[in-house]
């Protein structure tokens, strides 16, 4: 008998995706699903950019240089430098997803057996690849009654060992949508410079902000060494399929060891870097009516959410996603049940329960999140069903 | 001082595209380079494959199923059915290129400290792969003399211990362009069964064999368990940029781990599975004409290479390489002389050195690896270099 690796066998399934059979069995069935389940937009991909792809010109679909087309790196320093962020090209390697971005920041600054410091609840994938890169996940529990606030930084320092190497954020966060301020990227800041760590952070959502302004790390002075930007253009531009992300650091070392690693795989996407380069070009207004959509949504969300009985949502600050604690005994058990059992006029919906998004077990058993990617008509009669399902569940507490 | 990973250190740089730098100011001087030193097809991608990205109809660039689109699962059924593959869609999980399905395969199957073997000289990114996964390339050499023939049994098993968890083969060999015989594959299904090892086979160049027939690791009758097939449409269809491979195999264990790497990245770039699904209905004479082409363009380079004094070229079976033993002291010196120091009627030859596909320090020192990507003028004239720089080179032997 063959035998699988043990990080084969490690490696966590997508506690995102494990409710997907029910929900097919449940569509399957007549019955509507919600879906608030996944990050994935409705929010239709510009046409500029798409035809950008459609009107490329080229009898060659060749390789392109392993750190992304020099045209598109050097049309993204004009994004950063909006986004205030100062960098040249030469400090951005463009990767297959954020996805990449974040594996290739793992196995260029951590060795296998390393710790990374997460605040918790977390993006379930890091988990994935820390696996693959053999590190070690070492969660800092931040609390739903403060809207998941950055934890102390004496709760940080408690968890910082000899084998700690860095600190991974998410900025504003998935899946809490929780907006870091000023002062809180400050406290970072002095926290990684006392304890010599990499500060990852992960800004996928940078856009999506409403009300606090966001602060990039890569914005924190003196700190150029330390920080890795792990960036994707998938929710920016509703461009999740293109797989199109960047790596960028002013650290000159990492970018050595990260372009190796992307030497080894050739190179990233050819066509989605079409896309991305184009995306620059877009209005500089494109992103207020994406987010006054979002926002619209988040109100809604987040007022039916706590007008339910024994509901508690905090108002996140950024991104498209809401954390809820609800009245029930178990989440995974709850949204299991949505789809095997619970109807509302031929209707349900689609949660992820938030166990997945903790590294300590046993926490965010009565939590879910809820990603706002349906439109306000969708979302209301999506909160229609889980307040009747709310009355209606067996193990309500 | 913030310190990089071990294997961010040990990772190794691309050998190809060490000379890159060396071209760059051989151009600037005015010199035309005639690359034979990488793998980029100058096939054009076939216009109705393009135009199915081209012609897509949709608003929003999501996220496709973790194992890639369905459609396009079913339909490399098809393709697999043609090549004399029995595959079915669940048995085939698309991946980021071929790179991707390689690392998936090192993760899922092996831990870190294991062992791998494979034919040297070898494709120099599965070393780039084994550093990302933590495990140990263990080569067995195959000799220019017999044109890289598969070694010996008793070579192969001689390097087998307990940390040996599989068999690596590139066939048609990349970069040997050796195409083992059924006679070959039964031997390595003979040590595979008996040692209890996986058989990772990368089949690349399929289409591309000149003479012999391709016999497919999946073909070995009774290894379904065993065989893991890592493939793309790169070469197949002159799409390198696309990044489309797939992982297949019947083992269900592996399939399930796999998937869980898949997961996290969450899927595999969506342009190009337009691309590689539109690609299975190209017509069944397709490859003929490239077929053709490249094998002109193989008895051209191979002609002539073995009419140089001193110069060894096997008869490659297969892909669209050849290894050619030179009468140099170090092809290493002797390629970066090519670009630094020469010139013959303002042109010059780019090669690559064989050291780097060599796991065995100090082996290939005299070798070096042709791509004839080339059409047959430019070959032609590349080879007029090769042959006046044998005359002029102070390293000769």
């Amino acid at each position: 008998m063959l035998t699988l690796s043990s990080r084969g066998k490690l490696m966590p399934p997508s506690p995102i995706r494990k409710l997907v059979p029910y929900a097919e069995a449940a569509k399957k069935r007549g019955i509507k699903v919600f879906h608030l389940n996944i990050g994935q937009p409705d929010i239709e991909t510009p046409e500029p950019i798409l035809n950008a792809v459609r009107h490329a010109d080229f009898k060659v679909l060749e390789y392109s240089h392993s750190a992304g087309n020099e045209s598109y790196r050097r049309k993204l320093v004009q994004y950063y430098k909006k986004a205030g962020i100062e960098v040249d090209h030469t400090q951005i390697i463009i990767t297959t997803g954020g996805s990449e971005a974040i594996l290739f920041g793992f196995l260029s600054c951590l060795d296998a057996g390393d710790e990374v410091i997460i605040p918790e609840p977390f993006y379930a994938n890091y988990n994935g690849f820390a696996v693959a890169a053999g590190i070690n996940v070492v969660p800092v529990t931040s609390n739903i009654e403060n809207g998941f606030a950055l934890p102390p930084i004496s709760a940080i320092e408690q968890h910082i060992t000899p084998k700690t190497k860095a600190i991974l954020i998410c900025n504003p966060n998935n899946p809490t949508g929780y907006l870091y301020s000023r002062e809180e990227m400050e406290t970072l800041k002095q926290v990684v410079i006392k304890h010599n760590l990499y500060l990852f952070s992960d800004e996928a959502y940078r856009e999506f902000c409403y009300g606090g302004e966001h602060m990039s790390a890569m914005q924190l002075e003196g700190l150029d060494e330390h920080v890795i930007l792990m960036d994707t253009i998938s929710k920016r531009y509703s461009a999740c399929g293109g797989r199109i992300g960047a790596l960028v650091t002013k650290n000159r070392q990492v970018l050595d060891a990260v372009m190796k690693f992307a030497q080894a795989r050739l190179s990233p996407p050819s066509f989605a870097q079409i896309l991305g380069e184009a995306a620059v070009d877009l209005p500089d207004n494109y992103f207020d009516a994406t987010k006054a959509e979002y926002m619209k949504r988040r109100d809604v969300l987040v007022k039916r959410l706590n007008a339910m009985p024994g509901v508690l949502c905090p108002n996140p600050g950024g991104a498209f996603y809401a954390m809820a604690r609800l009245p029930i005994d178990d989440a995974d058990v709850f949204c299991q049940w949505l789809l095997e059992s619970f109807s509302h006029n031929g209707q349900t919906v689609m949660l992820a329960p938030a166990s997945g998004f903790y590294g300590t077990p046993g926490l965010g058993k009565n939590e879910v999140r809820l990603a706002y990617v349906l439109n306000v008509a969708d979302l209301n009669s999506a909160m229609d069903c889980l307040q009747q399902a709310l009355k209606e569940y067996p193990g309500k507490k």
